[in-house]
Formats: structure tokens, sequence, C-alpha cells
């Protein structure tokens, strides 16, 4: 367990991590020049392979950027780092807020990079209404994580659609891949949509729950209890393990009754404390009982092939939609054609049609 | 109750509804030019309006046509229906073969004819194996039902795209409401994805179960539990009231731990014998209490419109798809890009940048 104190002050993040652009704006803004002055698309790739943090940082920042020329040159290096990417256990992390996340990140983090792994922490967060100020709040609860060179911290991009997100995300696991990251962590908020876009990109799905199902529950959506490998009932310590307990066997009466997994994989239920780091070494070993079992009936390897052509698909249909909806006729269109579907004039498909001509025959 | 014995044939189907054209294929042949000579779309929705059953029969079947001219007919007898159609509980039935759908369906419907209600039966099965024989066999299980005045029994669509086939039975539910019937129920077989596409056209959801919560799991697909607003156990007769009994405690529980639902209705474990009659009284009247429930808290409605708008989206959707998909050019290169990204040459992202460019400059 990494357990040394870190002597940096709250604000200093990540090494290699770009402050928040308030700290110092002028100065970010004079290495945001030099660097594409200098660094060429083999550059990147030779930094982001040599395991150098702050150039793989670089690198994420160029595809998350939406300057074309960011954007190209970004593609040009994980186009170069993708044969050298993969080598991962990919695992979603998600939970409502208060379920202790950064916490429990912060522990599970420790137990890995102490056994000599190296982490990757990354998050998706589209509808984000988290500020900057909050992400830095996180980061400082990772404070132990944060100052380990094995872990690398990496802040979701600033709020997009959700397939730009997902798109930036899934370059960024590339790129720290090909770092060298064997563990990827990717963090979402159980509330949204994001759970099954992440859901789609790991290979391991970990729902972080609280004892007592009852108004815990509420924000979680429903489905994502489904999709889960593990639960985990965070903060069992103290006089919470009794309630953890009697939680952990009523969730796992009830995840006997949910269909079985096309994995083969039964869910587990575990209790954990990120505070006295119980139960954290039994999850992370679990995650990697899971690796192993389901590469060993192929189905590791397959879900990762069918998530690439997903993907695929995913984005032209984003690139169709893209052009449709951001078409000015389209535009006007719709909001008639909307307008007459809910006074139920027209039917929905009708108007479908319409709108559809209008953008084909123009 | 309705429990008059049919005197028809077993061949002999719901009245107004055509025969497998097995049966006599000239007669309907020659029926078909009649229809299309006769019938304006004014006369097709005198004769909705009018409860019809033949002629809306002839309707639906204009819709599900892909003759372009029938097409066209079918969609003005749906606008000029559109005012006259909502006024129903829509109702999705799932659930795994074996399970009793039929002999559940029948006698649920009897229920709701022997009260005065009237009721259309449709069915979405897009990745149809069951044959035409079957489908007759499913009527001939309904065969109370079948030969019921106040009931209308229509077999799923042939086999197309879901989203083909979702418009098919969306229209065929404006039709069925315009001529006076106030149940809709849509089936289908709780396998595949129809249940998500059941679900977005609905007011209710109901998935059957079998006693036991073992291997007649499998073939349900995770993610339809949490869809329910009602979970019934059938079969519970005999020797399997007991089992019955206890997979209700246990679904129960499991329903508790449950997120809330949109609606803010609690899911319901019911248990009930299509064979004795059990239960199905009560499993109508739940039914009714979640209409009056949710038109009371306003969620019915603004549900109702968010289909319709949806079904507008993933309308146009599917046009951007066809046109996409079915291009030669397309084609092409989506098959070079699904190879490089298997191969890990190309990141997924690139690959559908490249095959949209494609697209687009052609």
């Amino acid at each position: 367990m990494v357990e040394k104190k870190s002597f940096k002050s709250a604000l200093i993040v990540n090494p290699g991590i770009e402050q928040p652009s308030s700290i110092n704006r002028d100065a970010l803004q004079r290495q945001r020049k030099h660097r594409k002055r200098t660094l060429s698309p083999e550059q990147y790739f030779e930094g982001i392979i040599n395991g150098n943090i702050p150039i793989l940082s670089q690198a994420i920042t160029l595809v998350e950027s939406s300057l074309p020329a960011h954007h190209e040159l970004g593609q040009q290096v994980i186009e170069k780092c993708i044969p050298h990417a993969g080598n991962s256990l990919r695992i979603g992390i998600t939970g409502v807020p208060g379920v202790g996340k950064s916490s429990f990140i912060e522990a599970l983090g420790g137990t890995i990079t102490s056994r000599g792994g190296k982490l990757a922490v990354l998050a998706i967060d589209p509808s984000s209404e988290r500020s900057k100020g909050s992400i830095l709040g996180d980061k400082t609860r990772m404070e132990t994580l944060s100052s380990d060179p094995k872990a690398f911290i990496r802040p979701s991009p600033s709020a997009g659609s959700l397939g730009g997100v997902a798109r930036k995300t899934r370059e960024a696991i590339i790129l720290c891949e090909a770092a060298g990251f064997d563990t990827i962590f990717i963090e979402t908020v159980g509330v949204g949509q994001s759970e099954t876009i992440v859901h789609s990109m790991v290979d391991f799905f970990l729902l972080l729950m609280l004892a007592g199902a009852g108004d815990e529950l509420q924000g979680i959506k429903r489905g994502i209890m489904e999709m889960a490998d593990m639960l985990a009932i965070t903060k069992a310590d103290g006089d919470n393990v009794h309630k953890a307990n009697l939680a952990k066997a009523q969730y796992e009466s009830a995840l006997h009754l949910f269909p079985a997994t096309e994995s083969g994989w039964t869910p587990i239920v575990r209790t954990c404390s990120s505070l006295t780091k119980t139960g954290i070494d039994v999850i992370w070993e679990d995650m990697l009982s899971y690796m192993h079992f389901t590469k060993g009936n192929g189905y590791f390897q397959s879900r990762r092939l069918k998530q690439a052509t997903f993907w695929m698909h995913q984005s032209i249909l984003e690139s169709l939609k893209e052009d449709f909806y951001g078409n000015p006729a389209v535009k006007t269109a719709l909001k008639e054609a909307e307008k007459d579907v809910i006074a139920q004039k027209i039917s929905s498909f009708a108007a479908a049609r319409n709108v559809f001509n209008r953008y084909r025959n123009q």
C-alpha cells in the first residue's frame, strides 16, 4: 500500500497534468505555443511509449482539442500508438455522489500501484455540472494517488456531447495504454447516460453503493445494476459494518435472480472501507479473477473487438446526426414537425419523412 | 368472462383478418385488387372510425405494405385517423417462449372484453423465426379471443428491420385506436431487442415469468426486468402454486432493491393461472390502477408525448442510416475499415471519419 505523505500543496496536482487555467494562464499559453512548435507526431509517440507523463498529458490535450490542427495532430499520434495499446484492464467505476468514489479510487489505486501496477484514472462527465474548482477538489481528495508516480489522474474533458466525450475518453485510453498503464479506471457519476457509454468501453463495470437500499438508490438510473460485474458497498466501517453486511446479503439474493451475464461471470457483491482499507485488496483480486476468467473463455477479447466496431458505427452515426441536425433547413423544418407531432396533427413517421426529404432534396 | 365456445374451424381466424395466403391465394388477390379500386382514404377513414373490422384490417395491410402506392395511401389514412387515436391503454407483454403468453392473453383478454372493453392484440417479432404456421398456431391457441367480437388479433408484420416493424406497429396502434379499441396489447418474445422497442411505444410493460428463478431466466435479456411495471408469474396452479408464491416473494424483494421508476409507480409482482383464471382479474385491476395513477401525476401524457418525439427522431435516424449504409461506396469502404479496426491498424474514430468523408464527398 502506498502510504507516503504528499508534501506538496493541495493545489499542485499530478505532475504533468495541466494546472487549471486560472492559476497561471500566461505561462500555460506560452507552454502551449512552445509545444506546438517543437513536437512532431513522432516525438509525441516516442515520449508516450517511453512513459513520459508530461508528453502523454499534452497528447491527451490534443485529442481533446476542438482546434482542427490539434485534432489532426492528435489523430496522427493515436494512429502511431494504437499498435501499442490494448494491454490493460479497463475498469468502469460508477456510483452516486456521496458514495465515496474518490476515496475508493484512492484506496484501490494504492493497492494496485503498491503491487507494481501502473494506473491511469480518467473520468467521463458529459453533462458536467462540476466546476473546475470541484474537479480540483476531486484530485486533492485523491491526495496520495495524486503524488504517486505510478498513477496518472486526468480530469474529465470539458463538457461536450456524449459522443464527443466518449471519443476523447476512448482515445485517452489508447494513449495511456501505449504509455504503459496496465490498469485504466473510467470514473463516472451514476445518474445519467454516461454509464452506458462507460460500460461499452470497459472490460469490467463496478457499481459503488451505499448501505441501506432505500433513498440512497433514488439517484441511480434503472438498468445500471444489471450492467455491473460487481457491486461494492462502501463505508463498511464502524457502526456501518452491520448495515453494510445486511445490504450485501440483500443484493446478493437480488443479483441471484438476474439473468445470466453474457460473459458467464457471476456478479459479486463486496463490502469495503476506504478509511480502514478493509475489503479493498479482495476487490482488486476479484477484478483480476474476472480478467483471468474472461480471457480464459475468450469473452475478454471478443468484447474488445465488439466494442471497437461498435464505436466505429457509433461514431459514424454521430457524424450523420451532426450533419443532419446542424443543417439550417432541417432546424426550421424540425421545429414545425415537432409541434405538429405533439399536437397530434401528423404521425411521428410522416413528420420524420417530411424533414428527411427536405434534407435530401436541398 | 367470455366463455362461449367457438364453433368455427380452427383454421378460421378472427373475422376480418386476412387468411394466410396459402389458404386461398386467388380469392385474396381478387379481394386486394377490388380494394385498391374501390376505397379512397376517406372511405378507409369512415370505415375505421365506424369500427368496421375488415376495413381496419385492410388499412393495417396498407401501412405494412412495401409497395409505394399502398404505403402512400396508408399514410393518408393514418393522417386522418391520428386526431381520433390515443384514447387507449397500451400494454406491452413479453416473456420467453414457454411462459404461456398466448393463454395469458386469452385469459386477460377475456376479462377485458367481458367488462365491456375492446381489445386489439398486436405483435412485434422482428427477428421472426416463427413460420406462418405457428402464427396461425398462436391464434388457434387464442381460440376464445379469436371469436370474440370485441377482440381483434393481428399477427406480427412479416419480418423486417426493427425500425420498420416498429413503425408498422405504431401505425397499427393508431388505426386500432381510431377504430375504438381502448386496450392495445403489444406482444413480444423476451429474447431480443424488441422489448426495448415495445417498451418505448406502450404505457405499461408486463413481464411474464415462470416460477423458479434458475434456468428459466436464461432466455430473458438483462435489463428487461428493470423495464417492467409488473411481473406476473404464470402457471400458478396445481402443484405449482407453492413454487409460484415463493418466486413472487423473491422477485418482490429483488424489485424492492431496484431504483425508483420515473413514473413513481412501484412495480408489482403477481401470480396467476390462465387455466383456472386465478389472479387474472387482479392483474387487470392493477393495470387500471396504473393508468389512473399515472394519469393523475401527469406521467401518462408526458410519456406519450416523449414517445411521439422519440419515434420521430428514431425514424429520422433510420432514414439517415439507410441512406448511408445502402450507399455502394460506403459498403466497400466499410468492409476495409472494419478489417483495419479489428486488426488495430486504425482507431474506431479515424475509421469512421474516413468512411463518412467518402460518403459526403462523392
